[in-house]
């Protein structure tokens, strides 16, 4: 079995800096929720689109966290590498690693759901209709 | 007549702050739009209840700019005051004015519109309902 | 002996929420981080005063991670409560627990050190005078 | 004579959207900084160089204005052109094009800065250094 894995490139920009000139930690996080988005649409499978397959609300995020390794800084190019990493009954486990050429900057992970409406509440769904829909697509084993 | 105005308090981060350790600038825009949505919410008007009121989806920004007076950091406690400008068939302009005490250090607008779906394209409705809303809400006048 | 506890109140915009509705999540993280500013402004350590007073050249951040328990959406009034919870040789440990009233949000950590130039690197220094500092001002014990 | 100017490209993702499904405004904002910077690394004058050269803290935004034409969304790619359209004694004002394909998204301008410690405080100084280093390069002219 291969592991499905995405690559996207990230450019870090003065903006995105603190005071202490390096990356303001919660940046990331931002970039590993893109880096999920451009994978999504890579399989053409864009969030709106997934959704609407799958009849959730939306894919969102149940629990993060990241490991900071070394500072990055304006005009860094960073490449994130998504690789989806366990799926369970309500969630799916995906892991971030963050490297300025060679160099570890951030290793992270998201944990999450499908979210659909019941009642006049939200739970997470099953996932196995997505992954089915993700190795069709060719992208797991 | 008098102007309708609204005074919101920002607390500036760390985080807001760029490798200058000033306010990274597009976070002024930011805080101009977090203004007025305080301001719906304290009209009991929160936009999602002002967008079912009026028929439409949003009421986005068509133009905006600022002017920067002098900067602000992490820690300083800024004061952001909103006026309603001027009233147009299909927009209406908004000021916004932030101080650290007396010191100015932003003078901001915006131009919104209401966007209503017509077709397949979004385009801006008259702004006479919103006007008349405000004014019932003891706002303006 | 007591824990050392300092309460920060968030309001949600429309900016900081998604295409979902809800609160992005990597904004959870820069109100983590501006919470921990707030408490050390609050204690009349401002970040760069603690740095000038501990010859460090920040507080950053090693580790962070949140449980996201329920949504939060625009107009919302957040309370984030932020604990000392653990002091290492060269890392201490905060949580914070974000409430809307009696509703749990987000249950979140940072794991942060003292930054320090040996030669040409940075490193993490003892974090022991912090502990101190802050016991001086009264915030611990 | 030509113009000088440089393209960026940025992509939309979901969490640059709002709850009406398109791009938060301040963000463009942020997206003309990156632009900003992303031309000054291209002429090899990243921001930190650029200030050690000419001697100043930093070059900082003095006005910044956007029109907003038609909206963008997750998944959208960008063009942003940056132009160098006209310099003064102590600011230069930068243009900014943001298309979608042929489509136009946000015309927007920058008025900068180079901001240099006189006494106590921060004063604009002349920018003539700056331009002359541009022509060097060889993008004016």
């Amino acid at each position: 079995m291969t592991t499905t894995s995405f690559a996207f490139r990230v450019g870090v920009s003065f903006g995105d800096c603190d005071p202490a000139g390096i990356v303001f930690y919660p940046r990331y996080f931002a970039w590993f929720d893109a880096t999920y988005h451009a994978f999504l649409t890579h399989l053409d499978l864009p969030h709106a689109k997934l959704c609407a397959r799958l009849g959730c609300l939306g894919s969102g995020v149940i629990e993060s966290g990241a490991d900071f390794r070394s500072p990055a800084t304006n005009g860094d190019m960073l490449d994130v590498v998504l690789s989806v990493d366990e799926w369970h009954e309500h969630s799916f486990r995906l892991l971030y690693d963050v490297r300025l050429g060679d160099r570890p900057v951030v290793h992270g992970f998201e944990v999450r759901g499908l979210f659909m409406r019941r009642g006049d509440r939200l739970e997470a769904g099953p996932v196995a209709p997505l992954k089915a829909l993700l190795e069709e697509r060719g992208t797991d084993g």
